[in-house]
């Protein structure tokens, strides 16, 4: 049976995921923010504190909370190293304060309070037998209590904050609870939190029809790096198979010197481990490597889990994998879909421990290589336990690194793969363009509880993905769809010379697959052309570099207006140093105009005052008066203002009356 | 390590409070909707179940679970034995089932599945070693399997329900998982989820002077039988001490006479397990039981854990009870207000076990004695950990056992002991009086998590609340909060003489407190007075017996009205089968008519057809037609509407157009 007499109850901790079942996520140098519901019966006193320690640690932490409204407890503790936290509350009622308590407001209703004083007295004597050193002070003020008059005069001076303080410190929490499990917080690097990631082929950095390599790859990190992105995103890097080959625009059979799909991994020349010989070596990667970081650039990898039919892995671990009723190997299919190049995985294999070695051995070779960012190719046709083994089993060793998870799939497995790990998230933002749309979705990806797992990713397009927003809206779609990633999203990513020149055109009409696409062809971009984005990305990417509101994704806040194609939206920090608006026109046909409607309040602006909105992107600036302002705006364009209101000095007051 | 093979996730199981740390409540008869949230990756097919159990029982049992939208899948079993039952979700992935989907596809699509075939019939023969005496029919299948030519022509004759269903039945269920914890259901009697309660003090049924006893209450169990309530409500029925006893309206000392306040509990005569013998014999309370069963009426007692100064475990438990630095005994208070007649047991006795044992005895004392309903005076100055052991371990005896929860305290305990076990709970309902807040409460008290623990009771008054709104509002304020009581609440509770009777005097301007209150001397009540309420109760009392919707909280819809003093909500069974729609005037004072907007999809309604409104307060019968129509009320009356709508049939179309 329990110990009845432990009375305080703790409830609703927070930050937690499903009640402690998933860690939740912050980024070194954050502050966790801590809350709980803490009652007991009665009118008790309580005491609550948050234990934290980080995994390397055995000894715990200890931060005070403090109590709020309706029996809430809020306090917090700092996260300053990569890695696992863990923390738990600890709260007790707490005699002597309760007995503060009763006899302050007894003396304040002019009560004789004789008996009351010596019943403190007894409990400062009992609080002394647990206070050592401290003992012989703390019974001088139970002694000064029992000479204090009836009415308590002097109560003050005898419990001044010194003999307070030792009174606390000696505390013995009789009777403490403790919250129920550990909960866990992982902190990752704080680019797990913001980043513009610029996704490139770089076998299409050649010219004059020879392919690029990795040695033509590294002057396109110039024209990345000028552009204000954070990092680079390379498909596959790995041999590809030979057999089965795709040929331009996915055709069945591939002519010779066809390059094949990067995601087709393997081939005599190696699997995952390997680079793949037309880009160069493993020593032509890691200069390109070295050369991103001179630029301030991150480079992520993309690790694909599936085999072409010529990966080394298929003869030396057929065990690995799941062959048809005549021994031949079993190729990737959704029936009646058959991908004939591909070889998936049997993670139901007998071994599939080993298979679970081997995949993890993956990523721990690239991070020996310097590389700790990976975007994850469809990990949700992997299993989940296996994703909430491997992600901490790399973390261990590699704490600093990030996981993309690119799961485009039905909401539990989205949120799922999430939950067991993954830095950050692509997500349905491509399908999201009406107002409405937008403001739902994004309105739930910032909400608690997802939030405290599920970092999203906003992606523009991708490969696969050339959504008819942009094959229907010109150049003014691609802008539009610029701004809002790059202005909902602390993270956001480009699939970069498509995008930027405004690449339009599908394979074939109803598809959201690009016409002449990367994935199966080489080729060259006019990266001067008069069509490209690039003065509008450089511009944007500095401005999420000077204001902080922008890479960060709890503080969002959708705005009235009343004209359904002018978006418009705040951001800005807990503090409110920073304060940033953004109104779209996301009609890629139309000049629209509207009313928008500020949150004052929410911004701590004094509403009867002006305050200025300077428009970062356009360069005006105005003084704007109350809530409701217009705003008129180009197709696809936007004003990104930062506000402010400076409080009045006396020279604001000049004029007499 | 886990099995890594088990590659199924279970999610968001429902019904669950806390994720299992906390039992959901249903009534015996329930079929327990159960959902949650099952995946896994890639596109293998599922098989799902939920398994169930009594807890008397020690097999399970096993219901199949449908797939809905978005990985939900849906379920459920029946509860048809008091007490608790368990349950938890299974789930596995179907390789025959995947195998067929596929293969299905294919066939669908022309293709060659001659190795697929092959694949089958390896999954059957597989099937059928784990099949016992069925092995051999699933292999002559398997054998016509491959019989079959490559076009996969004759599938479904070989694959007939007959054997599909064998092969579900031997499915092996291979790398299983479960939900997490087992997941608990608290199954009460029906009285638990509706019933109208109705409280009265003995000793004011009595006449000429002569304060009553259990006989004379027993003419007044017919008065309340015959207004329709269903259970009757006794203050505590114990001795009251004389030490500190209070006079009428509070006064600290009482003359000669004076029956003191019956939450005095305890005196030379008995304490918890004594009945007042000023009210007769426990063989006298026994005759009053038995007679109010035979009218159909439960009887509950207050329980109410506090002592007079003169109860007999004063002298005899001294260890149960904090006394002060002199060595008397200490009062209840709550500084600055001290309460001298009455004396709080000391949870944190070192003999907390034994206290908690007689306290439950007293409980199962008067179950001995027939009464299984308690109302529980201010649970929420005992431990939380007390309750959370104390009502399983009466319902271990006595499953029929009801608790009312007495705690109008702040929203963290009220639900916190709701969670612990009691049955039902008071609430704000008595201060919520206009209608954002009777919406936004009602809202909230009927939806999702909490419904799922806390069943509330809404009250008019109590002896400790005359609201404001009854203190000012004259007949029609007693009028509109019955009528709200009644049909927003499947639990409601009247303080009954004095609420029949409109009595609004307070005893100080600005207190809740009634003047003259019975809690401190005995009254008489004229109950054939006209201002009663009686013909207002006994109608309301039949129409909630005619109409489940009435009887049940969590379909409660609240509908727009043009008029903020017209409230207007729906109550309806979940088949639709009764539907209730209810229009109150909330003011006091005025007549105020309105359009409302009925919700025609949510009853099921073919919104072009008229319907019939019937209203079975006012006996009007109407012929409505479209959302919005016009009501117009006296001050606190109300219409309460049973909806319905007729197909049409061939004599409505008589007119030949």
């Amino acid at each position: 049976m329990v110990e009845g007499r432990s009375r305080v109850l703790i409830e609703s901790v927070n930050p937690s995921v499903e009640q402690g079942r998933f860690p939740a996520k912050r980024i070194i140098g954050d502050i966790v923010e801590v809350e709980a519901v803490i009652f007991t019966d009665g009118h008790d006193q309580l005491r609550c504190e948050v234990h934290f320690r980080h995994e390397s640690a055995t000894d715990w932490s200890v931060s005070a909370l403090t109590a709020s409204f309706n029996d809430r407890w809020y306090g917090g503790f700092p996260v300053d190293r990569l890695g696992r936290y863990y923390f738990r509350i600890r709260a007790w009622t707490d005699p002597f304060g309760s007995w503060l308590y009763g006899i302050t407001r007894k003396i304040e209703a002019g009560q004789d309070v004789a008996l009351d004083l010596r019943g403190g007295a007894a409990l400062l004597d009992e609080r002394a037998s647990h206070a050592g050193s401290d003992a012989q002070r703390i019974r001088l003020a139970a002694g000064a209590l029992r000479s204090l008059s009836a009415d308590g005069a002097g109560l003050d001076q005898v419990l001044g904050e010194d003999v307070l303080d030792l009174v606390a410190e000696h505390d013995p929490a009789e009777f403490a609870s403790l919250s129920g499990a550990e909960l866990e917080i992982v902190v990752e690097p704080e680019r797990a939190r913001h980043g513009a990631w610029y996704e490139f082929f770089p076998r299409s950095t050649g010219s004059g029809g020879s392919p690029g390599t990795f040695k033509t790859a590294a002057s396109m990190l110039e024209h990345v790096a000028g552009l204000g992105f954070d990092v680079v995103y390379l498909p596959p890097i790995h041999p590809v198979g030979t057999t089965n080959r795709k040929g331009p625009n996915n055709a069945l059979v591939a002519k010779p010197g066809d390059p094949g799909s990067p995601w087709a991994i393997g081939s005599p020349a190696g699997g995952h481990r390997s680079v793949n010989p037309d880009l160069g070596t493993l020593a032509d990667f890691k200069a390109f490597v070295a050369r991103a970081r001179e630029l301030g650039l991150d480079v992520a990898i993309d690790i694909a889990f599936q085999c072409s039919p010529d990966h080394p892995l298929i003869t030396e671990h057929p065990e690995w994998f799941r062959h048809r009723a005549d021994g031949s190997i079993a190729f990737a299919e959704n029936p009646p879909k058959k991908y004939e190049d591909v070889v998936p995985f049997d993670f139901e294999s007998a071994d599939w421990r080993g298979l679970w070695d081997e995949l993890c051995g993956t990523f721990l070779f690239w991070a020996s290589h310097g590389i700790t960012t990976f975007r994850v190719d469809n990990p949700h046709t992997k299993p989940f336990p296996f994703w909430e083994w491997l992600i901490p089993e790399v973390k261990r060793q590699y704490p600093e690194a990030i996981f993309l998870a690119e799961a485009f799939t039905r909401p539990a497995l989205l949120h799922g793969l999430a939950k067991r790990g993954f830095s950050q998230s692509y997500n349905y933002f491509p399908w999201r363009n009406t107002r409405s749309e937008i403001e739902t979705y994004l309105t739930e990806l910032t909400s608690l509880p997802g939030r405290e797992y599920l970092r999203p990713s906003l992606w523009t397009n991708t490969p696969d993905i050339l959504t008819e927003y942009l094959q229907s809206g010109g150049r003014p779609a691609f802008m539009a769809r610029f701004l809002l990633a790059a202005t909902l999203g602390a993270n956001y990513g480009v699939y970069g010379p498509p995008f930027e020149l405004c690449e339009a055109a599908p394979r074939d009409p109803g598809t959201e697959e690009y016409l002449d696409s990367e994935k199966y062809q080489v080729r060259e971009w006019d990266l001067d052309s008069p069509w490209s984005l690039k003065h509008l990305m450089q511009r944007v990417n500095a401005i999420r570099r000077g204001h902080a509101a922008l890479r960060q994704d709890w503080n969002l806040a959708f705005l009235p207006s009343d004209n359904n194609q002018v978006l418009c939206y705040a951001k800005f920090t807990t503090d409110r140093a920073d304060i940033v608006v953004i109104t779209v026109n996301i009609d890629p046909h139309f000049r629209h105009g509207g009313h928008v409607e500020l949150d004052l309040e929410l911004f701590g602006f004094d509403a009867a005052e002006s305050y200025v909105a300077e428009d970062l992107l356009g360069g005006g600036r105005y003084i704007w008066e109350g809530p409701r302002n217009y705003v008129e705006l180009d197709p696809g364009t936007a004003h990104i203002f930062v506000m402010r209101q400076h409080p009045r000095t006396e020279r604001d007051f000049e004029n007499f009356q």
